[in-house]
């Protein structure tokens, strides 16, 4: 199966889950590219409260919807991601050793190393009825392992049952699994770790502290909306 | 063995880990006390780094130590945190089924049901040579099982191998860690839910959502200097 576009990174979503992943993930190079149903980033936060104040997102004592997903995406801007909105994706095919394979439901189609479902519940909702298969099952029958209505994952990698597919957000479940918006950001965190290490497995493997690093630090404060 | 004073948690150290901390407990009703051996919070934040900026924290694209500290005192501050500064803990024994009793090296003592060990990596550097025991043995000898030089915790709960005393942030080890504020806060949300069922068994077991718990948002908006 050959696809249009290729790209380090697919994930599936554009909330608070997704958009910090993308700026993880940039920290160790890798481009993302993010498809959601709705008409733009945010996810829950942005449609469901856009201002209403949340208290408990570290540091940021009152913070509603919008500004929080503004912030994420200010953060994330460095690192260029691609938005493909108002898109729902129906399969996700393996592809050799290549990756991935995501279709969306009007035919386009791109490829990937990995793969990340940082949807909220909302994805997960029964469709309408195809055989549930992961290389064309619609969304939310993907045949991954379940738990307590989300995809089980490590507590290490984030990996769903199927190796290179991750689940960070919402849209996974491991024990003493919380969805507050804090666990998140841990996931995505954690994901990159592993993900970092699939796609370079001759590259560095130091952690990249942004206090430290001044490639990093060059990347972030030059190319982006942040001044110091 | 009787002590001085009594709270409901315990936090060894005052850094950001042991701040949020206070924040997720007290939305719970727990009341902390932190102890630390420097004069101030924010741990490393405050003394390695108050002006160097941080670009990880998740949406806070650029914020320096102090900056972070005071933005996380000020969310904890609705619950009413107590500090002992410039205190280094000796002890921590158990207490019967009332959980353990913490001695300072001045002699202080207090009681509580649970004990959080927050430090940075800096309080477990080896000490004098005492007999290493969890009754006697200075900080950094308490016979907790370790690896990779953390304390090991479950990724569920963060406890330690002693029932009743958790470790979190860069105190803590398990599969997977990796040194970040950002898990800090994480690893304080998981081990509040099991500190809050350990603390009111028979209590109301649901999660507390600070968007949409009338009692919480009034506790936090009307007691504190966050104004909507």
């Amino acid at each position: 199966m050959k696809a249009e576009a290729r790209t380090d990174v697919v994930i599936v979503g554009a909330g608070p889950a997704a958009l910090f992943a993308v700026f993880q993930l940039g920290l160790y190079g890798l481009r993302c590219t993010l498809i959601d149903s709705l008409d733009r980033a945010g996810g829950q936060c942005a449609v469901l409260y856009p201002d209403k104040p949340i208290y408990d997102i570290p540091a940021l004592p009152a913070v509603d919807g919008l500004e929080l997903t503004a912030r994420l995406l200010a953060q994330a801007a460095p690192f260029d991601p691609a938005f493909l909105f108002s898109k729902t994706v129906t399969s996700i095919d393996p592809c050799g050793d290549e990756g991935f394979v995501t279709t969306m439901r009007d035919g386009a189609t791109i490829a990937s190393r990995v793969v990340v479902i940082a949807t909220g519940l909302g994805t997960f909702v029964p469709a309408d009825g195809g055989e549930p298969s992961l290389t064309a099952g619609p969304a939310g029958e993907w045949p991954l392992q379940r738990q307590s209505g989300g995809l089980s994952v490590d507590t290490e990698r984030f990996e769903t049952s199927r190796p290179g597919i991750f689940a960070i957000g919402d849209a996974c479940f491991y024990p003493g699994k919380v969805r507050l918006i804090l666990s998140a950001f841990h996931e995505a965190a954690l994901m990159t770790q592993a993900v970092r290490r699939l796609c370079t497995p001759g590259g560095r493997t130091g952690l990249n502290y942004t206090t430290s690093s001044s490639v990093t630090k060059n990347k972030i404060v030059n190319q982006s909306v942040i001044k110091e």
